[in-house]
C-alpha cells in the first residue's frame, strides 16, 4: 500500500490524521486540497512531502495549463505548503522543470519521483541494517522517533524501513517507539505500521528516551530526517535533539535514516533552516505556547548518517 | 489556599486529576480514600506528599488507635503508596513516631510537618530568587517542568515558588512550562498556576525544551525534586534529565530547588531508587507502552541545588 500515488487523474493519500482509528483515503484534484492536506499534516514525511510536491506541479499543470500566471502561483504554493522539509520544494520544482514539455510530462517526472523514493526505500533499509550490526553487538533493541515509516514515504520508509529489515533478518531484539508530542505520530502512526508489520513494541513519552537509554534499554537510536545541511546538520521532527543528546551521553550510536533527496547541500548549517512553528493550538487548549514542529541535531551528535548512496560517518563519534 | 489540609476531622485536597476544568475539594476520611487519592495523583509532588503520609496517618491513629495489628497495616499503606518520592514515606514515619502518644500528637506532629513545609517554601522562594539573580545577568527566562507550585507543596512550592518570587521582584523576563507527559502536570497544573499569579508564560512540548536552550530562549533551567540521593543525584519526573542534558549543552544553569524533606542521605546514588512505572494506559490506548513516571539526573549536570536551608553548588558546572 502506498500512502501517497496518483490515481485516475487525482492524488490518493492515506489520511494521516485519522489514523490508527481508521484508514482512511482522500482523493485530491486540486492544488487547494493538496495544500490543505499538506498543511494539515494528511500527508507528512519527508519523502511524502517530495513525492507531494511533484503530484502537486502535476495538478496544477493540468489545472492552470493555460493560465501561466495561475500556474506559477500554484507551483509556488505546492512548494511553500511548508518550509522545514527540502523534500517538498525540491520535489515540486523537479517536476515544474518539465512544465514547458506539458501537463503528461510533469506527471512522468512526478511518477519517477515517486517510484525513486520506492526504490530508495528498499536501498536505506539494506544499507541501514547491516549498519546496524556492524555498529551493535548481536541482536539490538533501538529508539525511534516520529514516524518513518512507509506512512513517511511511499512504501517501507526510512528509519522504520530499517527496523522493518532488521526484524525480517531476526535481529531485532526490542523497539521503543516516541509517542512524539504534540501530533503523536509515533503512538498513532509508527505504533499502526509496527502492528501491521508484526513487530512487537513499546511507546514512550518523549521524555523519558534519555533515560530509558541511560539506564540501559537501548544498544541504538534511529531517526529520520526533514533536512540534511551541508555541515551534517540534521534537521528533523522536535525531540530528535533530545534524543541524540541522550544517546551521547549513554554511549549509543545515534543513526540517522533519509534518501539523497532529503540531504541539501545548499543549506549551510541547521541554524539557515527556517524551523516551522505550529501554533499554540496543537499544544495546549489552557495557554500560549511555543511549538516549533522541527529541531537542530548538530552534526558532532550523528554517528552515521545512512542514504540510499552512502553511509556518512562523523569520525569523532562513538 | 493549601493544596492540602487537615480541617474538621479529614484530610482535604485540592484534586488535582480535575484542574484546570473544575477546581473541586475532596474530603477524605480514610487511609483507603488517602491511598487512592495518593495512587491516582489526585495530591502529588514530593512536599505535598511528605503531608499528605503525615496525615495518613493521623487518620490511621483515629481509625485504628485500638487495634495495632490493623494500624500498623494502615501505616504501612500509607508509606508505600507511591514509592520514589522520599518524602511520602518519611512524613509517615514522622507522624508514626507520635503514635504511642495518641491520636492527637499524632496529628500534631503531621501539622507540624505541613508547617514546616508552608514554611520551607518561603526560604527557598528567597534563597532561590538570591541564586538565579547571581547566575544569570539582568531578568532571566527561565524554564520548568512538571508542576512545582503551590500544588505541589502545601502552598507557594520549590521551583515554582522561585519563580513567583523572581516576578514578585520584578526580575523574570519569561517562564516556559514543559506540558510533563503523560499527565499534563505543566500544561494543566503550572499554567493554572501561573495564571491565578498572572505570570505570563509559553507551554512547550517536553521534547521541545532542548532545542528552545539551544536556540537562546532559555538563561536557566528551574525543577524540583522527588529524592535528591546522597552523591547528588537528582530523582524528579521523567523529562528533568533531557532538559538536563540540554542544559549542559547549551551552557545554561540547571537548578533544582526541593526542601530538606526532600533530601535523602541514606540513598547512596540514583541507582538505588525504585522508579514508578506507572503502566501503558496513561501513555498510549493502542499498544504497550513502557512509562516511568521519574528518572534521574546525575549529580554533575546539577549546577545548584537550593533547599530551605542552604545551597548545594557543584564545583564543576557552569
Amino acid at each position: 500500500m502506498r500512502t501517497i500515488d496518483w490515481v485516475d487523474g487525482a492524488v490518493e493519500i492515506i489520511d494521516q490524521t485519522a489514523l490508527p482509528g481508521e484508514l482512511r483515503i482522500l482523493r485530491l484534484h486540486t492544488v487547494g486540497e493538496l495544500v490543505a492536506a499538506i498543511q494539515s499534516l494528511a500527508v507528512r514525511g519527508a519523502p511524502a512531502l517530495g513525492v507531494a510536491g511533484a503530484f502537486g506541479v502535476a495538478l496544477a499543470a493540468r489545472v492552470h495549463g493555460d493560465d501561466p500566471a495561475a500556474l506559477a502561483l500554484a507551483v509556488e504554493r505546492v512548494e511553500t505548503a511548508r518550509p522545514t522539509a527540502v523534500n517538498l520544494a525540491r520535489g515540486a520544482r523537479r517536476a515544474a522543470r518539465l512544465l514547458p514539455a506539458g501537463p503528461e510530462a510533469v506527471l512522468a517526472e512526478a511518477c519517477a519521483v515517486r517510484d525513486e523514493e520506492i526504490a530508495a526505500s528498499a536501498a536505506m533499509a539494506a544499507r541501514g541494517a547491516d549498519l546496524l550490526a556492524e555498529l551493535c553487538a548481536g541482536r539490538p533493541r533501538l529508539l525511534t522517533h516520529c514516524n518513518t515509516g512507509g506512512l513517511a514515504a511511499v512504501t517501507l520508509g526510512t528509519a522504520l524501513g530499517v527496523v522493518h529489515e532488521l526484524h525480517r533478518r531476526g535481529n531485532l531484539a526490542g523497539l521503543i517507539a516516541s509517542e512524539t508530542r504534540p501530533l503523536l505520530q509515533g503512538a498513532r502512526l509508527t505504533s499502526w505500521e509496527l502492528t501491521q508489520w508484526g513487530i512487537e513494541h513499546r511507546v514512550a513519552v518523549d521524555s523519558a528516551g534519555p533515560y530509558l537509554m541511560a539506564r540501559g534499554e537501548v544498544d541504538a537510536v534511529i531517526v529520520g530526517a526533514d533536512r540534511i545541511c551541508a555541515n551534517g546538520d540534521v534537521i528533523n521532527k522536535v525531540g530528535t535533539y533530545a534524543h541524540a543528546l541522550g544517546a551521547r551521553r549513554a554511549g549509543v550510536p545515534f543513526v540517522v535514516v533519509a534518501p539523497e533527496s532529503t540531504v541539501d547541500p545548499d543549506t549551510p548549517t541547521g541554524a539557515d533552516v527556517p524551523i516551522e512553528d505550529r501554533g499554540p493550538a496543537e499544544v495546549t487548549p489552557w495557554a500560549e505556547a511555543v511549538n516549533p514542529a522541527f529541531d537542530v541535531t548538530p552534526y558532532d551528535l550523528v554517528t552515521a548518517i545512512v542514504t540510499d548512496r552512502r553511509v556518512i560517518r562523523q569520525a569523532s563519534t562513538a
